[in-house]
């Protein structure tokens, strides 16, 4: 009986040995990467550190002009992830801090674990649809739509938000339009803002 | 020898007869509709006419502040699209014209007719692409990003765009900040516009 | 100047009014589904309310044998996210506390936010990739793959999990094995186990 | 001790009672379809005999003027396929059969369980590639590609054909053109045939 | 307040300036491709060059036996297409004008910009849906489907066709059957055409 | 009129020839692979018998344990699946023969050559979907489900499996939970098994 399983281990095991693929693809990022992600690390150099990550450990200092921190726990920091379709952010809010109206190729789910925050999205019909969150609140903000978190307590937010891609891309829509190389007067044709105002805008949020 | 094509027929088409599915799916505006689409317009009522649209015909006035017109041929105008993962639309640009910054959901392919025009979009690093294009020029507008398309010459511009889903989206980012029923407080946070540029805008986009 | 905006809005609103369509499909349960989720509540009695879940405040008890506690926030309790991809799910394990061994067809991303966890997963070449997390430790499990956490501290621990699904399914393998109706034979034969184990197994997992 | 698994059974199974979800629809083809496939079968009504399809079974007679018989497991077949990727079809081949060139939405997978089968695939470069299959072989054709399969032997053959969809579309290509109503003249044109030949066509794969 | 948004700057761009991932990826086509393609350009290497395609400028030449002229911006002609599932061909048909009846992995859209075009396809049912498209006329083909589009007016042609893949394939049916190494005898049996028809289809057809 | 196909080829094929891209990707096992598989094999090595798979030839022993033999086609053993979403396994089931309880990432299709089959799966509410299946029967595993096949008759069984990925993995529960390095002691708490079995399950199925 003792050598039943040993030979059964190795007819069954033999006969997939050749054909077992990977399960998941840590991304190296050494390598070129193709339109899906990076190419994988060796997995015989794979262990168990590489499905941690982390970066959200402790406080945050909340301390630019939006009174916020965001942490990415995207693929480029946490390779793991690549090809796994998910991931995650860290957001900590201030007393009055704000993550600033932008938008990700994805969905996005928040959990709000420490304060109070009102969160919402507009839709292409322009309504938006925003609420004051509690501690325990879940939100979904739909795919690609513009959204926003803003601390609405008096004491600081923590929040973390998931979304259903590892490179789901963070376009801060002011950043965008103000904080690049876009020139002043393509800024105030595409979004009628005044000259004077782009040009607060660009005072503001340009690289120095 | 006449007789084998009958006999043929009746045995290859019979044994398909019962086991042949759709190959397209005609949305029926007035059933419920689910994630992926509207429901399927009954196949024995389709016609060659379903798979054409015709609302691109002829001149489109210019006239509004933007100097611009949209027409959208996505699934709600032509139902045939429905679960086919494409759709177009049609850019006129008046001298002067303008469609403002906005984004989708998809990626953006453009092709201009007529005219000269500049085209762009920003990635979430801030950094704008753009380019002036001629006719005959085609522009590829990158999944999601935030893009714009200006009327760079003395004459009209026509374009037409196509975008991967049947259902893009069109989110204008000033008519969704500035044109519906956000609080005009909460969209000065999230810009970091002044509360006065924010009433101006309102102004502006706000429905009557 | 003041009559501007209104023809514009009349003009830009108008050409887009007919062919704007929905950006979220918030589940009507009472509605029959189909492959890809349920069919969509009328946009029109759609509220912010319906992108908020409230179902994870509060405190949870951990009173079952695996002195757990899984709420889930899953498309049946939370229908807006009926076609978005992404569902979460609170993980309460009190001192002792298991989420016994089971599998998604999805990825899932956890982050710890109270105690002290050991969780892990399995490959198909049987290695194990397990890890203490503390408190702000992110983990990913890959798609489809058989996993765990157990409460490694002596404290009660909370977790979040992110799936990339709306309804990723969650199958306890060992209630799957011994807590429904799958004869005791077949599962001695499939898992190995003996004939007594199997028996206990029923005992404690089969519906009473 | 006794109780405990009673107690564990009513909190665990509790708490997730109100969100499991489906992991299977079954097509339900009286009702309407969406573009991803038909709506649910009501879960209660589901049994094992859902998941199974025999009309595989016993011989099949090959009487065609191709000598073939094409037996589809398809989703309208077999609903239980619906939303699920995946189906399967039966080939029989007579002495001198074949199945005429054609084309689906998805892959194709064959393996030859008994005979000898000549197959091959054209990509768009005009490359065919070919090769006499035995019994075991496995050939795989392309993502809608143009395939064929003739019998190459002195024996019957009979093989099975997976697709990754539930409803890959099986479109017969000379059926297409001449089988159906697309006038002559534009048959003509399109594949420049001539017009004797295209009337030939006609004579055979027209439905009488 | 001058050195506010430099702090604001430094803190928000800072901590999301090691996680910013590639909103694009852009084919470099000198290096080794995956199933989704090439793998990317290095983006500092990138210009709004790469996102702008000039092949379509100007006029075409449509000398051959079809009297068309095809130009793909397909991902090999306009590499930062890679990735982003979509594409755009310039159909230019003389008069008589012709594209042979072809398939794509795709659905395809169409939109006549000069003269009339006769354009249509067949489903697997072997129904042809065809319709005469004037001027701003769009057409939408299925998935896969067996299609064609003749000029049919006294004036050249102009059409631009999108497909959402950047590498959609283009299967010219009669070439993929006449024009390369596919056996004559394997030709004739997989389409049931004459001996006769075969061989003066080789002789059109066949590279020389 | 006989140079007229000359012209025509050199037209249409001349201005094909710059864009023609790949319809498959043969996996080339030499170079890094990213989270959608392998690169691909130069093209200009690629032939017919790339295309095909011969390890299904002949007989196979079953000489394990739980009797059985399992050959993979998966995209390792033939690279021309990298990429096009399908793949087929052979199981032999000797008299008494056993495929233990596994899961995949995919669905799985299997039909039964040879033999009588008892095979079934388990869904998240714990209910056991299982059958007899005879001689062409076919069955429909849904996606990721716990499933097992069993010879339920007193002679071998055949059956071929069909899953939707050309990697769909293959997670054997129990091999996983006691076959690797999980220790003994989390086997035992995520199980609820006794520590008795998982010690003897653990000498059984661990490695030699």
């Amino acid at each position: 009986m003792n050598n039943l399983p040993i030979l059964f281990m190795f007819s069954l095991l033999a006969c997939l040995n050749h054909a077992i693929e990977l399960d998941f693809c840590v991304g190296d990022l050494s390598l070129p990467r193709g339109p899906e992600g990076y190419a994988c690390k060796d997995p015989t150099n794979v262990t168990a550190d590489d499905f941690v990550y982390t970066g959200f450990r402790g406080e945050k200092v909340t301390s630019s002009v939006f009174k916020n921190n965001i942490t990415l726990a995207f693929v480029e920091a946490f390779p793991a992830l690549n090809g796994l379709g998910i991931s995650l952010a860290r957001l900590d809010l201030g007393v009055g801090g704000v993550i600033p109206v932008h938008s990700h190729r994805t969905s996005e789910i928040i959990i709000v674990v420490k304060g109070t925050i009102i969160a919402g999205f507009m839709d292409q019909n322009n309504t938006a649809y925003y609420k004051q969150l509690e501690v325990g609140d879940v939100m979904i903000f739909p795919t690609a739509m513009l959204h926003f978190q803003v601390n609405a307590g008096s004491t600081p937010a923590l929040a973390f938000v998931s979304l259903n891609s590892e490179n789901p891309a963070v376009q801060l829509t002011t950043f965008s339009l103000f904080g690049g190389n876009l020139p002043a007067e393509i800024a105030q044709q595409i979004t009628y803002l005044s000259h004077q105002e782009v040009m607060r805008m660009r005072g503001i949020f340009a690289k120095a």
